[in-house]
């Protein structure tokens, strides 16, 4: 069972729009090696996991997929926020797009010029579970052979396609809004990877100086270097409420990355970054509440609600 | 940010294997109606939502689209409970199984005629993310229009289609297992369809005796009715870890279906169901540890974890 | 601008529902080489149509194209027909589907074992746009590249593949509902095939003893011969409802398949054949009206229509 | 069973031509929510309908879906248009293009800088079965339960949705021949969600202040404001050549949109406007057709037809 | 630049034939870890390789990947060889076989009850480029990160699930036709493995008691066993005519598979197996000579061939 | 069995990156009608083919399905040529790329803002298994009816189409690089267009003056024309090591074309241009060896290779 806080799992630096750099970000949400596939491939290996003695190695997957699932929150609201705005922002009068249309106005032309029109046509500026070049996610992209040496070698490969993909992305755009969340991302595959070759090192491989593969000396890129002088790459939360994940078992000792790190899982979740909710488009339609409709929800949201707060007993 | 605990959403009752019943449960799992798509979809709307004023709307969705996240975990271990184990429980004998292909034995061969040969062959008797008839899951299923009142629109009728899906999965098979989750996903699914209904209420709607839609009368299916007489179908969690949830603004007042229930959304979460790990399956390899693997995993396993616990101080 | 009639352009036999045939049947529906594929790229191909001084080859298309449209219609019709009331049918006791699921019956128990669940759990008994392996149709299959010789031989190639599939599908069932739209369409295909020969040879191809192609000697079935008989490889109609259509210019003269008929353009349809509605099947909960929405229906029934017959004054 | 007329539904406009808009238009012909989808979406549930109580839904199905595939007809061509001629109107000089790639010359370059390559290279400057980001159209869009106020509740979503995508696009350009099809396309989505709207309250819904939905205010654009004036928003046609249709019981009173208009389904077609055919494209070997050629299709046009106009007197 | 023998790479064993296992076996044709993706995925690998200096990986990969095509072609056959004749060998009388449908016989009615109906409707009872659920090959499947570590590590894996699948399928069936294909792949692919895994090793992995991935004792398949007694998993043919190859400076020292082996790259190709042409199956119209045809064949094969042996200089 | 040699099976000329082109070619190689679809339709039509009587025809495709896996090769390396170093060569200081992402760098910008990403971002500067708008080459492309005459016609149409296609490709650039490649393959889709059309002579169509489909001239391109006037379009090579092909059989006599050639299959292979390898591209990663990396293969080139050469015996 699942629970959501309204926090990110990492903040989203500000910077202008860039409809550019979020279709590219597109691979790292609804790509092969993005962040959909790792959570729905994490989720699936958990479901179908085998061998009540390798619950350690259960736990890691576990722990790791529900990572995922924030990093889809993530890289999905930071596509979002690149978006945001952008016909305005490219020097279209601010009139046209108040009154969509209006005596003919063309305020969403943009759209004719940019990496996916789906972002303006179908989505109302705003993610889409595909990749940068607008191929739907893909069920048959899951890895699950249900044999565990496998599917651990899969995951690692895996997450060091992830990161090698998010290196390039990163050398593709100098957008401080985009960077973050790539340069977070590039971390935390790093740390991931890390988690299964430490499995895989318990199973019986050495890696000696192979690992990190590829070896893309992310700490060349400023802000990858600061979460990596954190001790990110390092770290593996939990996620777990009740405390009952053995991840640790296996998420320990010194780092096979050679960085003279020691993992450490012992820490459940990390701060969480204030979760906003983005402005009304009004030539998007989007959310198009009328003067009618906002009555109406005035007159929700002024509503009491039931004094549901003292019920949130076992948690929080 | 998402969190997990080692519980199902709900209990799975027990009864024998049976791969014609998991395969139909496919389309429960990654179908275009199914709980990956309901997910993916709700998650996609919280991640792209827009209008600072209707905060209830997000909440709602958001928190439906957490439990869709316990659905897909409760649908995906039913599949793969169905499936475990069948080759021995249809006549094999134990040995060939414990020795797969030894001397030529075929353990497997129940594979050739089953609904999806991959439950065997690509996965190893667990949960794929395809539908009934194997297409894998598409991210062309997901529907973000941005527009709020087509977005509640579409999601009423997507609970709506996935209830009669269900339905009618009811009607195809009698096993158990199977049962125990298709109807208490038969109750959510209406929950989610008064959720939405309701919304869509608070937005001028008026239902009259529409609702529900269909009219399955789903009372009839015995299992759904003790759900029903739970009064599970006018219940909506929150899962929300830190109580910022404004759902309960819209999840109020009289059940739009007109079953004389009042719409409740005081609870966090419903109280979970043990979570255990499937057995060894030899004629899969899966997770195939042979004698010098399980000595590694047992010296993991020996291994003293770090003193995680203590650190889980803020939401535990 | 397309209109319709309330008729099918052949008549289907009656026999038992027969899911197997059912989904044979799918792929001269749904299938590359069915009938939305010819419908679809004949239309694109009339749309798309370059040179004014070539008309005849346009019309021919676009004449053909028509047709292919009602082909849908009859092939799906006879799919739906196919389906309708198997359950019942294959020795289920009416009471169960008459009261789906009433308690833990399983009135839908036959869709586990069939060609295509979806049949029962997505749709209700009725045709779906895939083909016979269940993969929806897609728009990749339509061919056209704008060269008109090229257009031609690709049509030719796909009428002979579609009735080489046919005429292997007459193989596979002897249900007589199957069996008569399998014939129709194969004797329609023939005359298809025959008018895009007709149309390379006045481009210069002479085809000798080439065709048909395949020689299927499809006469060899009763009801193919029946068709041939009265021949009927060697019309087209032009469905053009103001007789605007230059089809004939081409299609006359000696059929290019050497059986001593002549091409005859001459007739703009063939007499249609009643059309009926399918009765509900309650086990799939369709069309699914209960007490209180049959009194809604009844009471639109009864509303007198608008005079709206004498305004039908162009065409009839 | 279908006839074709050699008009439009609407004229199309005259402008230059424009292949950013024609792609962008693509989302209207093969998008997941265009034009192929709403036409082969309602054959599918009149082929597959049940109930012989409820034929007036029937017929108003059928009524709108064979518009479709005049739409079809009309978007596709408007692309065709707008695609038409676009290498020479670039600026290109006209040698070239009437002598194409003589001695190296490059007359299609334009095409590695346009929003669908496939335009000039696969097809002749003509409409493909794609959405505007070159996704093949998909069988798997087609909706069809079975359940009638489903599939109602889905229809009425599928036509706003439409007509909210056709809004961005009228967005995004001011080519008069494009708009003037996007526009007359946005009052016909809003016909028949007029249409589906209006069944769903002899089914019991109250729509009260929600409709349109979305409110996208569509009068301000003036292509849109002269359509909505002739009422067109309130029409539907039966496009029945025998004047069986009984959506007129339904379609009639104050329509659900409440603009104070009354619905109307007295009248069996729209007046059609004149058809064409696109000149040759000698860049694109289209239709291709040499000296020889010319001469086997001029001896072809030569022939006398068949008296075949005295034939066709069911209809004319 | 590529040449062919007419000779099978390795010999394909006798039996009866058997669809069950033609469609399994399509998996590793057409499956996501089958030989066409192992095909293509070494073909773009080494058309796209880089690093001058890395030669001998390239000529590795490049080795690995012409036999993969020999692969295709053997798994194809085989493929071909268990469906060929088994309609008629299902019981059916040989006349409705050799008269296909005359006096309305259905000679194909096995066709409906197999595990893909496109074996004997689309194909002529031969290899589809499909899975063994029916899903079309996908260059989606195709990985080539170009980094080389990545690259060689995504093959290890590769191999290891391609040699698990057919692990699993031998378990499957017991025909024997079948079974010499699998178990000779098994060998092949541990070869690869063994490959990818030196080469691994020469970049630094240390695989210690790891490899084989996974260990399936594969040498309890008796046909498996006769194979490695011969030591076909530890060597390695370059396949490359002018003998270029520096593959073997890799390829070479003892196996990482710790069998006690030693790797050997020094033979060009293994022995091949003759080669034969399947017979007619006119119940499928293939070939589909009438007499007509024949003759003309006939007047072909009497042609006198130019003496071509004599150029044939370079190679033979 | 198949065979390599280190040889393309044509020269590529030198010209400077282009990426658009690039991706233009990508269609002929992994587009409906490119490269891999004709070699993988081949590959199973040969692997598939029924009739002793017909070996000729077998023969035939074989060899021109031996020649298209060349042809893959030698348009995926150009493909990967003319995106190789694009990012330096477009105005980028050397110095980023040469230092990937140093201090913040951008060196693969250029990849927002061209034909496909994932030239970049997925691959590394290479050709990918796909389309020109990005769509992944899928197995449904293969057709392979089993009859003899509609194999060959769509063989027919399949290399007109392609010619046609590359043909409008050589109008859209005037790389030289690409041009190289793109005449080449005219003139070989003109072989092998004359090997199908001849095939059907022998079967009976006589095509008079129609010939070459589509009449695209070509010989306008002054690189085609290089070609032509060595007479290419009338060769066919038989690729068979060891010539036992009997495609000379058919392949004679005067060209179908009648260009007042005459076909002549006399030669195995036409001489191999020389094949290098790309350098290393260090924005990419690729192939990514650092130091250690560096160390390690360094001692791998210098270890004696077995003396292979000497088995070399039978083919060299």
């Amino acid at each position: 069972m699942y629970f959501h806080v309204q926090e990110f799992i990492n903040e989203i630096a500000e910077d202008e729009p860039d409809p550019a750099a979020a279709n590219a970000l597109q691979e790292g949400l609804g790509g092969q090696f993005g962040e959909m596939r790792t959570m729905m491939q994490y989720l699936f290996q958990s479901i179908n996991f085998r061998g009540p003695d390798v619950k350690p190695y259960k736990d890691l997957i576990q722990g790791i997929g529900t990572e995922e699932i924030s990093h889809v929150e993530l890289i999905g609201t930071t596509i979002s926020r690149l978006l945001d705005g952008s016909p305005q922002y490219q020097g279209k009068k601010s009139d046209p797009v108040d009154k969509p249309g209006a005596a003919g106005a063309v305020p969403l032309n943009i759209a004719l010029d940019t990496g996916n029109i789906h972002h303006y046509l179908v989505g109302a500026q705003g993610a889409l579970p595909v990749d940068a070049v607008g191929n739907p996610w893909s069920g048959s992209y899951v890895y699950n052979s249900g044999n565990l040496v496998l599917d651990l070698l899969y995951n690692l490969m895996l997450e060091s396609t992830g990161r090698l993909q998010k290196c390039r992305l990163y050398e593709m755009t100098d957008n401080k809004m985009a960077r973050s969340t790539i340069s977070y991302l590039i971390v935390r595959d790093q740390a991931h990877e890390n988690a299964y070759a430490r499995a895989l090192e318990t199973l019986g491989v050495e890696w000696r100086t192979t690992l990190p593969i590829p070896k893309t000396n992310a700490e060349r890129f400023p802000e990858v270097k600061a979460l990596i002088d954190l001790g990110l790459q390092s770290k593996q939360y939990s996620f777990d409420l009740t405390a009952q994940s053995e991840a640790g078992k296996i998420f320990q000792g010194a780092s096979p990355s050679g960085d003279g790190t020691t993992l450490d899982a012992s820490e459940q979740a990390p701060a969480g970054a204030p979760m906003t909710i983005s402005p009304e488009r009004r030539e998007e339609f989007s959310p198009g509440a009328d003067k009618e409709l906002q009555a109406l929800i005035a007159a929700t949201a002024a509503m009491e609600m039931a004094d549901i707060d003292a019920t949130f007993g076992r948690l929080s």
